[in-house]
């Protein structure tokens, strides 16, 4: 395995390649690396340096391609065999995520779902079946799950993410309000809603 | 107005608070700079600095006193009179996102929410009316909402925030996968779930 690059370079080339993906959509095939910073607040500088970063030199007159671009920043973020995913938690995040993630990633598998809600379980949502916590260590394992969503209720993410790690997940996207623990070989996002709202209030006020 | 500390500064402050919160319900009245910084992958000093920024020197031989410190962070971050937000888009993320605030923090609040969805829209839901987006410029003003939470479809994302800034909102948080243009006066905080996922996706290759 190659180095990895740092953590805001993943995610500026994430954000360009869904910035690239909707520009696509309005029929224009190439793209200067000005106008894609503009579009994030970002410098030419800082986005040609991320793009020599990948190895992507195919810049020309008329800016870069912007199939070529998405298809270099792929193989740079995408696991060519894909990766497994799971939401643990089917509430109205959870099933907000399922539905959005449905279909955005090809590189993403959603695999399973889990929830303690009997009329959940034992069936498929959109497509995808979800299963009872119960049997969350023998599912990750038969999936091969290497990355879970959690939407749990917050007393129980803690147990919760123990079970997930113990069960093999290396990455874990927490949206519980809990901090988590984790082991160092196990990659954690943490998304707090409230963090952010209270970042946004802070700055409108005058 | 004093000047306005740093995004990150605010970001870390008000997880510190959530996490103050969290631990003033586990019964213990005294944490440490280091313990904090331990929670937050941040080291003591940088715990220390933004403790020191906000003009809270009371801490003791003990740690800082947790309630003292709660309120010092408030007194920055909250706005006395309090800033009313919205919701946008009373789908499945709106609705986890309208549950999940509801009581959590009370400088925040929640005034309406618009959809434009007629079995949703002329009643209540979970105690806040939920309008029809024909009225948005009107109750935006009469509310006078300063913050809204963009959880709309991407083809309606940008002709609402159009609305939203025309009626006076000054920070908006966008959930939608659309990058948002606003003015240069209207605070954006962009969240977008594709991101974080990619990263820890990459991260968790071997």
């Amino acid at each position: 395995m190659k180095k990895k690059l740092p953590r805001k370079t993943v995610e500026r080339l994430s954000e360009y390649r869904r910035t690239l993906i909707n520009y696509l959509d309005s029929g224009r095939d190439y793209i200067f690396s000005h106008e894609l910073a503009d579009m994030h607040n970002n410098t030419a500088v800082q986005v040609r340096r991320d793009i020599m970063l990948i190895g992507y030199s195919g810049v020309q007159r008329r800016g870069y391609k912007v199939k070529e671009l998405i298809r270099a920043i792929g193989k740079v973020l995408d696991d060519p065999r894909g990766q497994n995913v799971a939401i643990v938690g089917v509430g109205h995040l959870g099933t907000a995520i399922l539905h959005y993630l449905k279909g955005k990633r090809p590189a993403l598998h959603l695999k399973a779902l889990f929830d303690i809600d009997k009329e959940k379980t034992g069936r498929e949502i959109n497509g995808i079946p979800c299963y009872p916590v119960e049997e969350l260590a023998a599912r990750v394992r038969e999936h091969k799950i290497g990355i879970a969503i959690l939407t749990v209720p917050m007393e129980v993410a803690r147990e919760t993410t123990a079970l997930l790690v113990e069960a093999g997940v290396r990455g874990l996207m927490n949206f519980t309000t809990v901090p988590l623990d984790v082991p160092e070989d196990v990659f954690l996002e943490e998304y707090d809603l409230i963090t952010s709202l209270e970042k946004v209030a802070y700055f409108v006020r005058i």
